[in-house]
Formats: structure tokens, C-alpha cells, sequence
């Protein structure tokens, strides 16, 4: 099954990085829902600061960085760049670098690294691939993807589950690929629900990529402000309340866009059902103190809404403590938060 | 004391309504404080839908509201209007229609319309005023504001009381007068405080309207976006939750904008006391039940964050329940919400 068929246009994989005429581009999630944009890189220092710049966010870092990969191999055949593991490491580090706090990218990253020293180390394995470096790196990626596009069904099934005819189900940030799955799953088994859609100040990823998308797939939702969710549990029309996870540690707490704290709190004190969908737990992270949370310049929230000489804070993401959390979607299972360790762990 | 000398810019009654040229000038707090501008109303109609339109808000209306009264008898006494009690209660309808949530104008002006009553059915109070109406009722918006400004003080002194040297306090949306006299009596006592200000979508009440009047005060603030306060508190660094009360009834039920119950649930979650200030618990308004929460034009939000084909909802006001407040300031003492009735009922 052709994931991309399903989904919404901005999670698409050609509009979230594609290589076109020796350039990397980028679909410019700033722009969308008001134009489909590309920024277009020469390099990968390019695509570290887009990354950087908030061009794509979310899951957006890791296809992006994929796509990279192969742009670095197009590089090395063309001459443009030394052909050595080197190029690619120097990539991975500026790749892993432009965002601190979901780590899926920069764990990605060094498994492919681990492989790509093969290349370059194990004759072998170079001439099976007749020394064509792009083909190999076009392999790997490919294969990582299909193992990705294969979690995110999963996840989509597995969500599904959790989704009820007559759901009114609270959102935070952009959910992307899981719950987009999971609601086209519930939709296509007959199950009627809505969501309601927090703007995610100050880029707006709710009401200009999350909005739209729900549009697309032909699910109701409806846009508010961060905070209107609190008021609308308050008044009993939540049922449910779903996020993405930038990252998920072992003893189960969850790190996402800020905003997801509030909601979570909310939902534990109305007693409705948190959960989280995370692609990959984080093996390398026990806890709160192995957590990095990105913390962006203050002038992004003054851009939108005052003069710039006030002094502001920009804290980008959210920890929720696992005592908040009722489940997490995984492809492994759905699993509670004190169950994460037997799972992921090393 | 004037009290005008001590507020920031925005707060002074001069640039928050004045008649100036035959016309009602108000202080546009949308355009603050990229520009002081004002918009020019010629009749009650406009405005009323001024005050419909975000022109001004808070207890900027309560403030228009008596500066219409003052404008009304002298479009009376130019022959621009009928001479007749209808006049004024059609003016006051008009007001108090404007914005159903916040029951102080409606209420200021109720008891206002009894005492122009008299000058319409009591002839010695038109022979002691010489048949002067224009004098007549700015006589009586003196002695209402002059009322105002003496509970904004007491409010200010107790409030000062609740503020603690090194105090990191959350506040939401614009607490104007109770507040801003709050700090600025703290300061005078020599306690140094900071605020964390959120930015209060789709309105920016906090970052334009809050963190400005903060710099002109000398307190330090820092704009974040509107759930950041929680993780703040998560992470200890808020000790105190302060806001203005847009409406509190007689069971201690607390109503300001949006975004007030998401902080006030964050609070009592990590313990933080929530302090809301009252100028006038409304005794007609027993509990939740008698509120009426003002539901804008979803289209408010999407204007500054997304296409406008998209569904949307803005409920301009959060309900806070009695159990999430601390203690309520008002110009008679600080009580805790079981103690409104008591004080402020029938």
C-alpha cells in the first residue's frame, strides 16, 4: 500500500524533501497552508540553517535528513564534494545539530552512518553494488523508509483502536503520519469523529497544517486558541486527547510541542485519556535530566504580536510527566508509560 | 493621589475615552503600542460597535460607558438628541449589549440611569443644578469615577500585600488597574518582582498591552506564548498566579479571558496560589448557571494565523470554578471565594 496516496498533501514525501536539479528542496511549512513552497538548498549547511528556521518541523527533520543522505551521495559522484565517510558524517552532524529535542533524526542518522562505513571500509560490499555509492545510499534510505511508512501504518491501526464513533478528540501541534492514519483508519471503519485544532502559537503548525489536513481527509475539525481546549473539556466536549511525541524517554515521559503540558494536565484533571504516539522511544534516554529542550529566540513569539523590544521566553516544547500520560501508540503495541523500558529499552 | 499620574500610558482615563470636538474618542488598544491612536465616534451606534469590534476591552468599556453618559447630555444639550430619560437608557442598552460577559458597565450604568431618573421626574434636582444637565452628569460620572479610583487604590494596597520580594508571578490577558497599582505599590515598598506575561491570543492583550505598561512601571516582564506559564511552573519558577476577573459571582465562580482556567488548573496542580482581582462581585449572578460567555467570530483567530476557509471557534472567556481559586481581591478585603456572598449578596 502506497502511504503517500492517503495522506494529506503537506505529509506527502516529495512535498516534504525531494532532490530536483542537483538541489535539495524543502516544502516551506511556514508558507502552507497559504502556498505549497519549496526552499530550495545548494548545501547541506542550507538545509542544517532551513532546519534551523523552522522550514519543516516535526517529522519533517527526519525525511529531510534522509533525503540528505542521498543529496550527499548525488554530491560525492558529481565531484561537488570529497568522496569519503567523512562528508557524510560532517552532514549527520549539522543535519543532527539544527534541533536538539526530538532525537529520531540524529538516532536515524548514525544507524545509517554505521552502514555507510561498510562502504567505505569493506570492499565487499562495494563491489556488490557495482562502486555506484548512490545506488547504495538509494537502497538504504529506501529501506529505511519502507520500515517507517510500515511503523506508521501500524501506529494508524493501532490508533484507530483508541478512537470511538462520536470522538471528539483534542489535538496539540502538527500529529502528522500517526494520527492522520489512525483517524483514516477509524473513518474508514465507520467512525465518526471530530477534533478540535489549537492554533500552536507562535507558528501556527495547528491552524495551518493540521486544519487544512483534516480538510483533506475529510474529517471535521475545528480551530481554537491554545488554551480554549481546558475550557472545552471543562464543558464535557472532549473525549479524547491525542498528540505526537518529539521524544518519549524510558521511564515514560513525554517531551512535545509547548502547549502539550497544559492540555495534559487538563485532560488528568477532567479525566479524559492522554495519548501520545511515539515512533521511536528513546533507549539512549532514562529520564527528565537526559532531556534537551530547545529553547528558541524569544522574537519568533514578538514577530507575530508586539514590538520587538520587549523581552521575551520561548521554551519550543513541553515535559509531561508520565504520571499525565494514559498510553503511547508505538508500532511495538500501545503500551502505559511504566512499560516503555521492557519494551525499548537496551 | 490621581491616580492617572501613577498608571502606564494606556490606563490613563484620558487614553482610554474622551470627548474631544463633538466626538467620543477611543483609546485603540488594537493598534497599541505600535501607535496611540483613537477612533472617533459621532453617535451611541458607533460606539457601541466599537466596543463590539475589540476597539477597547478589559475594563475599558466600563470607562467608555460613563464617558458616553457625559457625551449623550451634550449632544442633548446641542439639540443632536431628544431631551428625555429614553435617550439615556437607549444609549445604555446599546453599551451594555455590546459585550454580554463583563456585567460592570451594565450594572454602572443600571445605577446611573436611577439618578438621571431623578433629574427627568424631580424638579428640585434640576433647580439645584440651574437646569444644567451636561453639568448635572458630570457631576455624577465624577463622583462614580472618583468611587472607582479610590477602590482601585485599596485593591492596589491589598493586593501589595499578597506580592512577596522576589516574587515570579503569572498573570493572563491585561489586569490593568488592580494589578499594575498591586506592583506599583510593591515596588515603592522596595520588593523586587517579575512577570511572565502571556502574549494572550488572538488579541495580544499581554504583549501589547501588559509587557509595555510593565517597561513604563519598571517591572520586569517577559512575553511567552499562552501555555507556556505551565511549564514554567513546572519547572518551579512561578510563585504566584495573578489576574484581573472579568466577572465573579456570588459563589466565588471566577470568569476572565480565555486561557485563565488552563493556568488556574496548572496552579492548583503544582500548588501555586491563584489570586483573581474583583472590582464589583456581581450580585445578581448566583453561579455558573447565570453566566453568559461571549462567543466571538471564530474568524478572529484564523485572521492572524491561517486561511479563513477554515472552521473555527473562539470562546472569548474561560469559567474558573470557585475549588481553583486561592483568594479574591477586592476594594472590601481579601476574601476567599466562600466569603463573596457574604460580602458583596443581596
Amino acid at each position: 500500500m502506497d502511504i503517500n496516496q492517503m495522506l494529506p498533501t503537506i505529509l506527502q514525501k516529495n512535498n516534504i524533501a525531494r532532490i530536483e536539479n542537483r538541489k535539495l528542496l524543502i516544502g516551506d511549512r511556514r508558507r502552507y497552508p497559504f502556498a505549497l513552497e519549496f526552499v530550495r538548498c545548494s548545501t547541506v549547511g542550507q538545509i542544517g540553517d532551513a532546519l534551523k528556521a523552522m522550514v519543516t518541523q516535526g517529522g519533517g527533520p527526519l525525511q529531510v535528513a534522509l533525503t540528505t543522505m542521498q543529496f550527499v551521495a548525488r554530491q560525492i559522484a558529481l565531484n561537488e564534494q570529497e568522496d569519503s565517510l567523512r562528508t557524510f558524517s560532517d552532514a549527520s552532524q549539522i543535519l543532527s545539530n539544527s534541533r536538539p529535542t526530538n532525537t529520531t533524526m540524529a538516532r536515524t542518522l548514525a544507524t545509517l552512518l554505521g552502514q555507510i562505513v561498510l562502504w567505505y571500509t569493506c570492499e565487499s560490499v562495494k563491489e556488490s553494488y557495482n562502486s555506484d555509492l548512490v545506488e547504495f545510499v538509494d537502497q538504504l534510505i529506501e529501506t529505511v523508509e519502507k520500515r517507517f511508512d510500515e511503523d506508521y501504518l501500524k501506529m494508524g491501526k493501532l490508533g484507530s483502536t483508541l478512537i470511538d464513533d462520536g470522538d471528539s478528540i483534542l489535538t496539540t501541534c502538527f500529529a502528522e503520519h500517526s494520527l492522520f492514519l489512525s483517524l483514516i483508519e477509524a473513518k474508514k471503519e465507520g467512525k465518526e469523529v471530530q477534533l478540535f485544532v489549537p492554533e500552536t502559537r507562535p507558528y501556527y503548525q495547528g491552524s495551518r497544517l493540521t486544519a487544512p489536513s483534516l480538510v483533506e481527509i475529510g474529517v471535521k475539525g475545528s480551530v481554537i486558541t491554545d488554551t480554549t481546549g481546558i475550557s472545552l473539556m471543562r464543558e464535557k466536549k472532549i473525549t479524547k486527547y491525542m498528540t505526537a511525541a518529539d521524544l518519549v524517554t524510558m521511564d515514560g515521559t513525554v517531551v512535545n510541542k509547548v502547549g502539550t503540558l497544559a492540555n495534559a494536565i487538563g485532560a488528568s484533571y477532567y479525566k479524559i485519556p492522554y495519548t501520545p504516539f511515539a515512533m521511536s522511544p528513546d533507549a539512549t534516554k532514562e529520564g527528565v535530566e537526559d532531556i534537551v529542550i530547545e529553547i528558541r529566540d524569544g522574537k519568533e513569539i514578538l514577530k507575530n504580536s508586539s514590538v520587538d523590544t520587549l523581552d521575551a521566553l520561548y521554551l519550543s516544547f513541553d515535559i509531561v510527566d508520565s504520571s499525565l500520560v494514559d498510553k503511547i501508540v508505538t508500532p511495538k503495541g500501545i503500551f502505559k508509560p511504566d512499560e516503555i523500558k521492557e519494551n525499548f529499552g537496551r
